[in-house]
């Protein structure tokens, strides 16, 4: 009799790496919101690069599908198996060394399964800056940021995950491993490999290490609330303050007056943070590595034109560490205070920053036509062009709502954001959620090279499956 | 009888598009150093996109190998054809039109045959920066710089083209057009196809247009030349700067004091930097948008601690713009100046940066031992760990010495590039002229997969043949 594929993994990688007691299993199954769950009929938790290979050799050679796994933080289902009993979760979690943090060369070579938070611990420590920052980044795993190119609120200033990834290793279905971890600021020999395991959500292959470029510390902060009276008004305050601010403009994050009730109702500790509710709000952040008073007289300048100007209706400058703070809760509490308020749509979408205007009026009038009574809570880092466009249930209406009528005022989301040329997947990604959407949108020439990538790097389609391709 | 391709080329895309005459063909042969010459049967040069496609569509279908070029600026012959009479060059050059620049979006999207100086100067009379700056800016294209992903002096700060590229339009080689010219700053939806045209020198496609990432402006600048003993010492200073300018460095050059003879041998209106010649200097550039004063101040500050804590020997601050443009001018003049001095190897190559120093005098050791005389002018980007490792003939060889001893001086330059980890071409791509190296070199996995994706994007094998690959 043949060995099952588990009691293989048993055997190669011992029971201390491989969970098979469906007990051991059961806390692997499902996504952190509780939205998905799935099967496997293992858990294998390597503590190295070669471990990780055997896995996926032994997976392979059984044609066993292979679900890598992060720090479990994704909102579109990326890391949770599908229903199939055969799935054999990979996760990181034990691969979290440092294997170098490097102040000349300014690069950090870390491990998969490092927490995000630490990372830009240790780099601040050292006086360097790490600046993927984003709301899970204390438990989210860098693995997992690299296989979903993660974005968060900085990406106005630094990008996304992609442009701070000097090199990658990582595991091919095969079992071969991909040395190119060179830590080198400048490397043109040939196709950029790496690029393709960046946000392929663990489709190609499954990253083990990452060299990620340290900048230098921005630690020297000014933050402004802007009271603005329409999107239309944060679009021209952006304008001015980009113009202006020069690289020092690190966050340009946006939300409706709606989203501040939400807070107010839900959160603790926050307070009203002008006289009056505006329409909408603009959280504007500079950084610097130098000079707090020039700093604050470059915001309090800018700031002043920009009410001179009518860019904005009203403002209030941080004059300490924990007014910023207050600030910062003000939008950053509006998660939480939206799942709080009950089940709800998320919506991660991207467009032409100028479109932002038009869609929302026009998106609005949609959703009307659809169910008059919808609330939508908007939101997101709007100097990328990125809104998370949120739809919480009509008032008195019950739990149910979103599942039952989640579909239908999705579809008309997605379908406004491509009209106007958007993305339907900002920085979260497809996975599960948007795989419909994606295949339906993306532009066939463009699906037909990423399933051909996929057979090429993935010729037994063991990695991932049901998720994004 | 079947019509020649140049004929059906010239049927399809008019006589105005299309030269088949030899004269006309003749001064598209050679690259601009005239260091490789070859053959053609027509050149091409599309106006639109669509001239593009039907160009690359009858080629394929005819099995006739096709060579995109650009400016002609590159130094590794990618964009000279080689000894095939089969050839047709397309050429982008008329395809330069903006197609849009937005202050607002902060994008600028243009056609891949658009002058990079010309980008550069329009986005700064919109009050914004294109980045990417290097010698040849004046004459070579932006589908140029794509193609090879070009690197330049300000990549310290604002990294390779690549990192500038929100989007690409390009045409497959079975004319296909692949639309991915979306100016979005985040879009996570599936494999981000355009990384592997970025930088494959004309081997998968040919790009015709692309968005580009415009950033603050950064016209307020401060330049300091600093001496400095060694490349050791070059490297402390590095480190200090690094963490006290913040995001303000976007130059640090490096140069013997041997190219500084060079250059004063050479040149015309370069005057000796100090009192004395030393061992090596450090030309840094520190940029902002605001604030002269300020960055003075910071830069002399900085300058101040670097000569207390001995990390430099003697220091010249930049006190007006014309000293400024005198600084850069000893750094710009060091490639023309070694042209004048004659025939001689370029070896454009990066190196983990703290090794610098040993590769340095390691290699040097390896070349005495081929040929005591040579004398090496090592300068670049060093902030990067790019470095210009040219070396000159013994004084009094022949002019022919770089043809007859190139071979063996380079593979000991390119082999102990390769014992540090380093790269064997950090910005100027492989071309012609590194093939063998990159063969020789590259890890077979990533050969393979490079191969792959070849016969993927281009299984007829009519893109670009001899280059790369």
């Amino acid at each position: 009799m043949t060995k099952t594929i588990a009691s293989q993994l048993v055997e190669a990688l011992g029971a201390d790496v491989v969970t098979i007691d469906p007990d051991g299993i059961a806390p692997w199954l499902s996504d952190w919101r509780g939205i998905y769950k799935g099967q496997a009929q293992a858990v294998v938790r390597p503590r190295n690069v070669e471990q990780v290979s055997r896995c996926l050799a032994l997976c392979q050679h059984a044609g066993v599908p292979v679900v890598p796994r992060g720090g479990n933080t994704g909102l579109c289902g990326g890391a949770t198996p599908d229903g199939s009993a055969d799935n054999v979760i990979l996760s990181l979690d034990r691969m979290n060394a440092v294997r170098s943090l490097d102040t000349v060369a300014n690069t950090l070579v870390a491990e998969a399964g490092c927490i995000l938070g630490n990372l830009r611990r240790a780099a601040q420590e050292a006086g360097r800056l790490l600046p993927l920052s984003l709301a899970a980044e204390d438990s989210c795993q860098i693995g997992g940021n690299l296989a979903t190119n993660a974005g968060g609120v900085n990406v106005v200033r630094y990008g996304m995950t992609r442009e701070l990834v000097l090199g990658v290793e990582a595991v091919l279905p095969n079992g071969e491993v991909f040395h190119g971890l060179r830590p080198l600021r400048k490397d043109n020999t040939g196709y950029d490999l790496k690029q393709l395991l960046i946000g392929s959500e663990g489709t190609l292959g499954v990253i083990t290490a990452a060299s990620l470029r340290l900048l230098p510390r921005a630690d020297v902060r000014a933050v402004v609330l802007a009271a603005v009276s329409s999107s239309r008004q944060a679009l021209q305050l952006f304008e001015l303050l980009y113009g202006q601010c020069g690289a020092r403009l690190q966050a340009f994050e946006f939300f409706t007056g709606d989203c501040v009730d939400l807070v107010l109702t839900h959160a603790e500790g926050v307070q009203e943070p002008f006289a009056q509710r505006y329409p909408a709000y603009v959280l504007v952040e500079l950084a610097d590595s130098v000079d707090e008073d020039g700093l604050n007289a470059l915001l309090e300048a800018v700031m002043g034109q920009a009410l001179e100007q009518e860019l904005c209706l009203d403002a209030a400058v941080s004059a300490s560490l924990s007014q910023l703070q207050a600030l910062w809760k003000l939008r950053e509490e509006i998660s939480e205070a939206q799942r709080a308020d009950g089940p709800h749509l998320k919506h991660d979408i991207s467009l032409p920053i100028e479109d932002i205007p038009a869609f929302m009026a026009s998106c609005e009038k949609r959703l009307q036509a659809v169910d008059a009574g919808v609330r939508p809570f908007i939101f997101g880092h709007f100097g990328d062009g990125n809104l998370h466009y949120n739809i919480s249930r009509p008032a008195g209406a019950p739990r149910t709502w979103a599942a039952e009528q989640g579909e239908a005022i999705t579809a008309e989301v997605m379908d406004e954001v491509m009209r106007y040329n958007g993305s339907i997947s900002a920085e979260h990604g497809i996975g599960q959620l948007k795989r419909e959407y994606f295949h339906r949108y993306k532009h066939p020439l463009e699906l037909r090279l990423m399933q051909d990538i996929k057979k090429l790097l993935d010729p037994a389609g063991i990695m991932n499956p049901g998720k994004l391709l």
